[in-house]
C-alpha cells in the first residue's frame, strides 16, 4: 500500500485495517462453552471465571494461585458400564495370559479368561486388586506406559465402538480450554492410577503429566550399570479418592484450588476442601441424566455413585449440570442435537 | 516523523530504529550467569542449554519436556552447621517449651532446653526424629506453614547472623533464572520436608509451591462444620533421600529431567536418573571448597556428605562446580572477590 493507491483500494484498506483492529476485541467478545445450552452452570462458570480474572474486582486472584481441579472417570471421560482402567486391566489379563499358565486354574484369572461374570464379580475387592496388581505392577513405569498407550490405540468400547479416548466431554474440553485460555492451570485429581491417565491426558485433554494426580503405587529405582529405571510395586501407596483427593492436592500442588469439578461422591472432600478456601470458588457436579446419549444413574449406581454430594451441592448452591439438558453435545464425534439451538 | 523531518533528524531516526532492532540481538548475548567465572562448569550449562535449546539442533527438547530439578541444601542455600530445617525443629522446641512442661524432664526436648550437645548427639535419629514430629506435625498445613514462615523472618544464622532465606547462593539464583528464560521448568528435589521449603521457595527462588518436591508426612482431612483443613501426622509418607529422589520425580512430574543439579550422595540417584534419560543431559554438582566464604567439606562429612557422587562425577564427567574458583560470589549479599573480573 502506497501513495499512489486508487480511493476505491484506500477505501478497502480501512476496511480492512478496522476490521482486523477490531478482531482481538470480537475474540474476548466470542461466546466460550459453546457446546453448553444457556443455562445456569454455563451461566455460575462464566461469571466465576470473569469475576476471579478481572483486575481491581474484589473477587480478583493472582494467575498463579488460579489452580482449577478435575476428577476424570464420570467428569472428563465416561466410566460405564465400568471404569475404562478396570476394562484395560481384564483385557491386560487376557494378553498376558500366555506368560501365566497357572491363571487358567487361579481365580479371579480363571473367570477373566472365561468371561465367567459370576465368579469374577464373587472374588470382590480382592479379587480386583489381584487383577490391578498383575496388570499394573512388577514392571517398569516406561513398560507400563508403553502397555497403557498400546491398549487405549487399539480398545473400542463395547457400547459406542469408539476408542475410550474418545469417549470424553466436548463440553469439558471447552471448560479446560477456556479455564487455560484465562491463565487457570487445569489439573486431574482422579482415583485412576497417576501412569495410566498420564498416557493420555496431554494429548487428550491438554493437561501435562506433571498436571495428573491419582491413585499411585511405591516405586523402586533401580540401576544396572548406567541404565535406571522405575519399577512399580504392588503395594497401593496412595488412593486418591475421597478424602484422599485434598490430602494429594496439598501434597502436590501446596495450593487450595478455587475451582473443583466431579461428579459422584469420591469428589464430595475434594468439592468440601475447595469450598472451605478464602474468597470466591466454584464447585461443580456433572450429573448424569442422559440415557440416550450417555448413561443415566446417580444415587444407586455402583459406578460412580452421586448422593451425599448431590445433597450437599443442592444444600450449599454448588452447580449440577444436568447432562441432559445443559449439554448439547455429549463427545467431540456428537454432531449435536436439536438442543444445540436452544 | 513525517517526511518534513530534516535530512539530520532522519539520519538520527535511522540510527536509533537500527539500534533499536538489534536490541533483542543484544539481549541474547549478553552473558548469563555473570556470578560464575568463566570455567568449565559456567562453559558446560550455556552449552548443554544452549544445545538443546536451538530449533534443528539434534540435541533439541520440547519446551515441555525442560526438567531441571535441584537439590536444595547445599545446592541452593548452605546447610552448615546443621541442615536449617533441623536449626528450625530445635528453636522450634523452645519456643513450643511452655505449653509442653514434660519435656523439662524428657529427652530429647530437656537436651534441646539445656542446650546439652552432648545428650542431643546421644539421642541420635530416633531422638532427632521425635523432635521434628514434634515440631512439624500434630497441626494443619496453614499453621504450620505459619510457624515456619515466622521462623525464617525472624530467625538469624549463628556464623552470619543473616537470615537463612539470603543465604542462598547467588550463582545458582541466575541459574534458575537463565533456566526460565529458556522455558526450563524448574523443581527443588530435596530431602527437605515440602512445606517447609515451600514457606520460602516461591519468594527466595521463584519456584512456586507445586514445583517443590520433598520429604512429606503423612496427612488427613479433616471437616468441622463447612470448616476444613489438612492435619499433618506424625507418620513418615516419603523420604525424599538417595533413590528417594528419582521416585518422587517419577511420582509427581512424570517426566525424566534433562538437568539434575545436587551437592551429595544423597543426590546420586536423582544425577543416574537424570543422566539415564535419551538424549543430551545434563549433571551438576556444587563442591563446597570455599572454607573462607561458605565451608569447605566433602567425602568426611556428616552434613551433605560429598563421595561416592563426586567419584562417579569424575569418572562419567559430570560438571563439579569448584565453589572456591567456579563462583565469585556466593550470597546475593557478598558484593563479589578479587575472582570476579578473571
Amino acid at each position: 500500500m502506497t501513495n499512489h493507491a486508487a480511493p476505491r483500494q484506500r477505501h478497502a484498506f480501512k476496511l480492512l485495517l478496522s476490521l482486523a483492529l477490531s478482531l482481538p476485541l470480537l475474540a474476548v467478545a466470542a461466546e466460550p462453552l459453546p457446546s453448553w445450552n444457556d443455562g445456569p452452570s454455563k451461566k455460575s462458570i462464566i461469571e466465576f471465571v470473569q469475576a476471579v480474572t478481572t483486575e481491581g474486582s474484589k473477587d480478583y486472584v493472582k494467575p498463579a494461585e488460579r489452580i482449577a481441579v478435575f476428577d476424570n472417570d464420570g467428569t472428563l471421560w465416561s466410566e460405564q458400564p465400568m471404569y475404562f482402567q478396570v476394562l484395560f486391566a481384564l483385557e491386560e489379563v487376557k494378553r498376558m495370559a500366555p506368560q501365566h499358565p497357572q491363571w487358567k486354574t487361579e481365580q479371579p484369572f480363571k473367570a477373566v479368561l472365561e468371561n465367567d461374570h459370576q465368579a469374577l464379580a464373587a472374588s470382590g475387592m480382592d479379587g480386583l486388586m489381584k487383577i490391578i496388581g498383575a496388570t499394573h505392577t512388577g514392571i517398569t513405569t516406561a513398560a507400563f506406559m508403553d502397555n497403557a498407550k498400546t491398549w487405549l490405540s487399539q480398545a473400542r468400547h463395547p457400547k459406542t465402538g469408539k476408542p475410550y479416548t474418545e469417549m470424553i466431554f466436548q463440553p469439558m474440553l471447552e471448560m479446560l480450554d477456556y479455564l487455560r485460555s484465562q491463565d487457570f492451570k487445569t489439573y486431574i485429581v482422579s482415583g485412576g492410577e497417576v501412569e495410566f491417565m498420564r498416557a493420555f491426558a496431554e494429548q487428550v485433554y491438554g493437561i501435562p503429566p506433571e498436571q495428573v494426580i491419582g491413585t499411585t503405587f511405591a516405586t523402586q529405582f533401580q540401576l544396572n550399570g548406567n541404565d535406571a529405571s522405575i519399577l512399580r510395586l504392588p503395594k497401593l501407596a496412595h488412593n486418591d479418592d475421597g478424602p484422599g483427593k485434598p490430602e494429594s492436592i496439598q501434597q502436590v500442588i501446596g495450593r487450595q484450588p478455587i475451582l473443583a469439578f466431579g461428579n459422584s461422591d469420591g469428589d464430595l472432600q475434594m468439592l468440601q476442601w475447595t469450598a472451605a478456601g478464602p474468597g470466591k470458588r466454584f464447585m461443580g457436579l456433572v450429573h448424569h441424566t442422559d440415557a440416550k446419549r450417555e448413561w443415566a444413574y446417580d444415587r444407586q449406581s455402583n459406578i460412580g455413585r452421586l448422593d451425599k454430594a448431590l445433597d450437599e451441592a443442592n444444600k450449599r448452591g454448588w452447580s449440577v449440570v444436568d447432562m441432559s439438558t445443559e449439554w448439547n453435545r455429549i463427545y467431540p464425534f456428537d454432531t449435536g442435537t436439536t438442543e444445540q439451538k436452544k
